[in-house]
């Protein structure tokens, strides 16, 4: 089966309206768990799991004393999710092991197909679970407390036998990896824009999450003269454009306001009070302390011509993650070597790689989202792009394990 | 029993937290209308009631062939309303006809104290309701057909014993009247801030109501560049401080963006779609014709440089109410005479002296709303400002009465 049967036959799982509701350890991410194991099994690799249900399918390599390189992305999606956004990369990484064994060739290192647990976060509140807790970054005991958005404890989720870990398949031992890459939809409108087919990743963005609260005085709208108002819609939307001028002053980062509530949200009453979120990500953490500077002047500025008081609060912060320079050149060889382009892009997303990264060379591959569309069933990439991306993978994998120790 | 105790007295009727929520036709508005009626008949006056539970209180005049001066404004609250709003105009020209009588005043012409059923348009959609029907302006058949937002007719509200007529009381068959005057509070800060404790009303604003809805692009935060984007909140923000500029630039009048619904809403998500209320008032239509112009204006730049569509609905147009100048000349002469200075104001918000101002000379007298606040529970005004309104009313009633025919 190639890549794109292969996100067919998954696509069916929490299938619901043409999207996909598939998500960490519910009936249908299990059976795509069982599904991948299965496939891995008939192409003769050995399927281990951890315990936080990570799957791995290995293929041995040339040199018994070496780590594996792991290739892989996840299974779970969004409550409105798509088709290929972490299923491509699962997919992909068991497609392009066996293009290895169809052309004969075998690595020195052995290679692994992996289904990290969970890096949506939907039901659980941690993105990038499985592979955060893989690569040491969040405790077992830890991971094993939070509970799920149903109410349900994620050990719980575990122990039972709808959601839980795989009948029969042997527990993983060690944490051992030589080198990780990961094969993904863009999600977003660049490599389409430029007319490319494939993207080197060359960092995770940082991102910082803040919510802000701007405090006017309520009145009534036919009675409050202009002069004597403080209306918090007003010096919101001040602080919306701020924001966003500011991001596009900078370069190479992104400024959004997406979510917006207004209180009391009356047609006849001027807005007392305003709540906005501020998302904002760069692979440049300098341009974040930049923005986030400016965004302050903003603020005081408009406190002072508008009589509002503005609270600003951090919510959350995550560093950048840049990826491997030596990794990212044998992908730019393997996909000069398949005689195809490709653009140096940043990724604005999360993905497992960035847990990785904090502690082997890590690296990914994008290819095209058509019309950018991420997160909802509209989420496409085009059949060709697909199977240039499992190509390049593959080619990328026989590079890394020349380059890698 | 003066105008402070007297509202006192009606604030009980439908109080809740502090607040009051007296709608058209419950059973706490029919115990207000009761009360008024009792206190009519205790000082010697006429009560009699219309079709549509308007209640009348009349002080005979010396002359029988003379239409009725009406004094009155309304008893009914909004949802979350206080104890000021309407109540204060129907005590008040209760107590200024008593204080004619207390001082031997005889007029030419009848008066009327006159309590409007349903100005706030709560629980029938339809604002002024009352005194509406009674101008001609909204024909019986069509109110009686309304349906409330408990899903109750308005017929059926009158037929029920708990909220309909009053018992016993006689109909009132003519429509005749000579002049109108209303009491009311400010509902904004002007007066407070000017230090007066009167204003006369020049006009009631003409009001437009509009909802735009732009229309951009959603997308992931982190992966849709600046420069790519369409983005409906930015560019709704743009809209909004257009709006409120024009309306600055345009000076007397308002403007105001009190309700935005964003869409999708989320942290992580760019704004695909955002919907906002535009509300538009001045005594000025010309200046509500320009502040419209340069919204549009501002809409035209706003779609060329985002690349978002945007759709501006009307989806109300209430013309502008001049009060009459002989009557604000006649009430300036009242103010006067005690001494009082007063502002030339307008009224943004809409009153019952809009439906009688179309058939009959109308004219409004403002007392200070303390920290402008209107339509809540911390809705207020000071017993002096109180007393003194009801003088200016009694006096006004005088020099109306030897001015109008």
């Amino acid at each position: 089966m190639n890549v794109v049967e292969r996100l067919a036959a998954l696509r069916e799982l929490g299938a619901y309206d043409g999207g996909i509701n598939r998500a960490l350890l519910t009936p249908p991410e299990r059976s795509a768990r069982e599904l991948f194991a299965s496939w891995a099994r008939a192409s003769g690799f050995t399927v281990t799991q951890d315990r936080v249900s990570n799957v791995f399918a290995r293929r041995a390599g040339a040199r018994a004393d070496q780590k594996p390189i792991l290739v892989g992305s996840h299974l779970d999606t969004v409550p409105t999710g798509g088709a290929y956004d972490g299923a491509y990369g699962v997919a992909g990484a068991l497609c392009a092991l066996e293009l290895l064994d169809s052309r004969g060739i075998r690595t020195a290192h052995p290679l692994e197909a992996v289904a990290w647990a969970g890096e949506e976060g939907s039901r659980f509140p941690l993105g990038c679970l499985g592979s955060s807790v893989f690569a040491g970054l969040n405790g077992e005991a830890e991971v094993m407390a939070i509970v799920g958005d149903d109410g349900v404890r994620f050990s719980e989720a575990l122990a039972s036998s709808i959601g839980g870990l795989l009948d029969g398949v042997p527990m993983r031992g060690d944490r051992n990896v030589a080198a990780y890459i990961e094969l993904h939809v863009e999600q977003g409108p660049v490599l389409e824009d430029r007319g490319l087919s494939l993207g080197i990743v060359t960092a995770i963005a940082a991102q910082r999450r803040l919510r802000a609260t701007v405090s006017g005085r309520s009145g009534h709208a036919g009675t409050v003269p202009m002069a004597m108002r403080r209306d918090a819609l007003c010096a919101a939307a001040e602080l919306v454009l701020a924001f966003e001028r500011a991001a596009r002053d900078a370069g190479d980062a992104v400024a959004t306001v997406g979510r917006m509530i207004v209180e009391p949200n009356g047609t006849n009453v001027v807005p007392g009070r305003v709540t906005f979120s501020l998302d904002l990500r760069s692979p440049d953490e300098a341009k974040l302390d930049t923005i986030e500077a400016q965004l302050g002047e903003a603020i005081g500025r408009v406190e002072r011509a508008r009589g509002v008081a503005v609270e600003l609060e951090a919510l959350e912060r995550r560093t950048a993650t840049p990826m491997t320079p030596q990794l990212r050149d044998a992908i730019a060889r393997a996909i000069d070597a398949i005689g195809e382009r490709y653009a140096d892009v940043p990724s604005g997303a999360g993905h497992d790689a960035m847990s990785l990264g904090k502690i082997v060379p890590a690296a990914m591959i994008f290819v095209p989202s058509i019309g950018g569309a991420s997160h909802v069933r509209e989420e496409q990439t085009a059949d060709r792009d697909l199977l240039l991306g499992v190509e390049a993978l593959a080619g990328a994998i026989v590079e890394v394990d020349r380059t890698v120790d």
